[in-house]
C-alpha cells in the first residue's frame, strides 16, 4: 500500500525501524513524538530540569541537551536523572564526550558526523550498542559542506542526504543499526526534498523539522508546511518545531501541528501507573471513570492517577493535576505540588472537576 | 513533468484555466493570491473599506463581502468601487441577488450551488459571462449533504467532488467555464483529500484553504500544513486562511504560507504606475533606484511610485508609504495620506529611508 493520506482519510506511515529511546518508541509505526532542545547553560542543572518540566507539561515527549565537552556530561547526568522526559545528548566534535554523555545515561545520542570521524564513529556505535541507546545523525543543510567547498541549493540537499547515507552505512558496517536520521534545512522546501529523498533511500525513522526557522508567525508557516508535507505524505517518525529562544512555544507548536494533522489526539491524556505490590483499592476503576468524566475536555491536559505516593507525585511532574493513592485515601496534585486528600468515593469526580478548571486556561484554542 | 516540488527545487504547478478576478490572474501559473473575507454587516460601507485597507495592506489580493440579498448588492457596489482590491460578491440561496451583485461591480461571484438551483445557475452563468467575471462553486464538508442526509468522513470527501464537479458540468454545459472550484473541510485530511481529488478530475483553478480553524497557533498549523501539503504538490492557486474573527491575522498568515513555501517574495515590492501623459520626469529611474535602496529590507512593505497626484495616493492605498509626483515635485504619503514634498533629486533616498523604518514595525518575523 501506498504511504501516505489514503482514501479512508487515514496515514499510512512509512515502514521504518523502530528504535527505543527511553520510554518512547521512535519509528515502526509509533506514533510521531515531539522534541524540543533545552537553552540553559550545561552547569545550570535546575534551569535545564525547569525547561524539561515546561516542555514536558506542553506536551513534549523527548528534551535534548547540549553537552559540549566530557566536564559536561556529569551536570548532564544530573538533569537526565531527574528529567520528566528522556533525555538525549546534543555531542559534536568529540567521541569522548558522546561516550561521557551515555555513561550519565544520555537515552539516545545526537551526532553530527562530519565532525567526529569514522574512529569516533567507531567508539561511538560501541558504546551505544552496549548501552541500547539509538544515535541521531543529525545533519543541517548549514553544516554538510566542509569549509571552501560550495554547491548550489539543489547539489546541497542531494550532498546532505548522500553523505548522512555514508555515514549511517559507516555504523550499518560496524553493526549498529539503532539509528535516526535527521535533514534539516532553513527552508520547507530543502526539509521536504531531503527527507522524501532519504525515505525512499533507507529504512532507519527520521526526525523532521526546519531549522532556524525564526519565530512568530513566520516560523509557525514554514514548520508546519514542511511537516504537513512530509507527514500526510507518512514521512517522519519525531519532529522538531525550532522557535528562536522560545521552548515552550517550539513544544506547544509540535504538539499543535500533531494535532491539525490529527497524529495526536485532542483532549486530555490520562497517565497512570502500571500498579504494582504498593497499590491499594481499584486504580484501573478509578482511570476509567477519570477517563470518563474528562472525555469532553478538549484541552491537552496530563491528568495522572498514580496508585502510590512513593512516586506518584515525581513521576507524574509533568501532569497538569493528578492524584497518588497514599494509606486507603488520595492526594490532589498540581503541577508536581500535593495539595490535598481526598475520600476514594469522590476523588474521580473532584479531580474531574479540577481538570476542567485548567482546561479552562487553554482558552479557545479549538 | 510530474507536479509538485522537483530535485531542482522548484514547484511545478498543477496545470489550470486562468481566469481573472479585477486585476488578479488565478489559475494558469499565475502567482498564487491571497484572499479573505470581511466581517462588517453589509450596510457599513466605511466598515468594509477600512477592512479591506487592512486586508490590502497584510498582503491581501482579494477581498470579498457577503452579499444577502438584492437590497445589500447597492453597499456592495459602493464598497466594490473604492475597494483597494477586487471585491467578491458571496451570494447564497438566490440569484436574483447574485445578478445584482453582478450589476454592482463583483469582480466574482462566490456560490454554494446546492442552494441555488439549476435555473438559478443558468441565469448566473449568462450575468457572469456577459460581465467577464468568473463564479466560485465554493463547498464546505459542513454544507454538502442535504438535511437528514448523513455519510462518514470517507464518503463525505467523495460526495463533496463528485456533486461539485456535477455542479461545474452545469456550468460548463451552460457554456460558461471560468470556473474557480473550493473544497474545504474544518480539518487538514478532508480538505488535503478533496483537492487531491478534484485536482486530477478537472481543469479548473482551485481556491484552496481549511474551514472553521478556529484561531491562534492550532488555526495557523492547521492552515499551514494542509496548503503546504498541498502547495508543495503543485496544487492550489488561489487560497484563504480564515481565523475567527480575525481578518487581518489570517490576510498576514496567508502571506506568511506563501512565503513561507517561497511562492511570494519576502521583501518589499514597489509598486508603480504604468506612467501615462500626466508623468513629468524619469519615474523608472525613480522606481529603479527605490528598488535598490530597498533591496535589503526584508518585510513586506508596499512601496508606491506614482506618476502624478491624480490617481497617484488614492490608487495606492493599499501601500504602506509611497510617493506621487505633482508638478515638478514629488508628495510622499503614508498610507493614502499626504504628508509633505519632497524635492525630485532626494526622493528616491527618503523614501527609501522612511521605508526602512516602517520596516523596523514589523519586527523580527525573519
Amino acid at each position: 500500500m501506498q504511504n501516505g493520506l489514503n482514501e479512508d482519510l487515514e496515514v499510512t506511515r512509512r515502514g521504518t525501524r523502530a528504535v527505543r529511546v527511553g520510554g518512547v518508541i521512535v519509528g515502526g509505526g509509533a506514533q510521531v513524538s515531539v522534541q524540543t532542545m533545552n537553552r540553559s547553560n550545561c552547569d545550570d542543572v535546575e534551569g535545564n530540569l525547569r525547561e524539561l518540566v515546561l516542555a514536558a507539561k506542553a506536551g513534549c515527549d523527548i528534551g535534548r541537551m547540549a553537552v559540549p565537552n566530557v566536564k559536561a556530561a556529569s551536570f548532564f547526568g544530573k538533569v537526565a536523572a531527574a528529567s520528566p522526559i528522556p533525555l538525549v545528548a546534543d555531542v559534536h566534535f568529540d567521541w569522548r564526550t558522546a561516550l561521557a554523555a551515555i555513561n550519565e545515561g544520555a537515552a539516545k545520542v545526537r551526532v553530527n558526523p562530519g565532525n567526529m570521524g569514522r574512529d569516533g564513529l567507531a567508539r561511538l556505535s560501541d558504546a551505544a550498542g552496549a548501552a541500547g541507546i539509538p544515535v541521531r545523525i543529525g545533519v543541517n543543510s548549514g553544516s554538510v559542506l566542509a569549509p571552501g567547498e560550495t554547491a548550489d541549493d539543489k547539489a546541497r540537499v542531494d550532498v546532505m542526504v548522500r553523505r548522512t547515507l555514508e555515514w549511517a552505512g559507516i555504523l550499518s558496517n560496524f553493526g549498529f543499526r539503532d539509528i535516526v536520521l535527521s535533514f534539516k534545512a532553513h527552508n520547507v522546501r530543502e526539509t521536504v526534498l531531503a527527507n522524501r529523498l532519504a525515505a525512499e533511500r533507507c529504512p532507519y525513522p527520521l526526525h523532521v523539522g526546519v531549522t532556524a526557522a525564526g519565530r512568530g508567525g513566520l516560523a509557525l508557516a514554514k514548520s508546519a508546511a514542511a511537516l504537513g508535507s512530509l507527514l500526510l505524505d507518512g514521512i517522519g517518525d519525531t519532529l522538531r518545531v525550532g522557535f528562536t529562544g522560545d521552548l515552550e512555544g517550539e513544544a506547544r507548536a509540535g504538539v499543535e501541528i500533531l494535532r491539525a494533522l490529527e497524529l495526536r489526539a485532542a483532549g486530555p491524556e490520562v497517565i497512570a501507573c502500571p500498579t504494582c505490590g504498593r497499590t491499594r483499592g481499584d486504580l484501573a476503576g478509578l482511570v476509567a471513570k477519570v477517563e470518563e468524566l474528562t472525555a469532553h475536555i478538549r484541552a491537552p491536559l496530563r491528568i495522572a492517577v498514580m496508585g502510590c505516593e512513593v512516586n506518584g507525585p515525581g513521576e507524574a511532574r509533568a501532569a497538569d493535576i493528578g492524584v497518588a493513592s497514599s494509606g486507603g485515601v488520595f492526594r490532589l496534585f498540581r503541577r508536581g505540588v500535593v495539595e490535598r486528600r481526598l475520600a476514594p468515593e469522590n476523588a474521580a469526580e473532584i479531580l474531574a472537576a479540577e481538570a476542567e478548571k485548567l482546561a479552562l486556561d487553554y482558552g479557545g484554542d479549538e
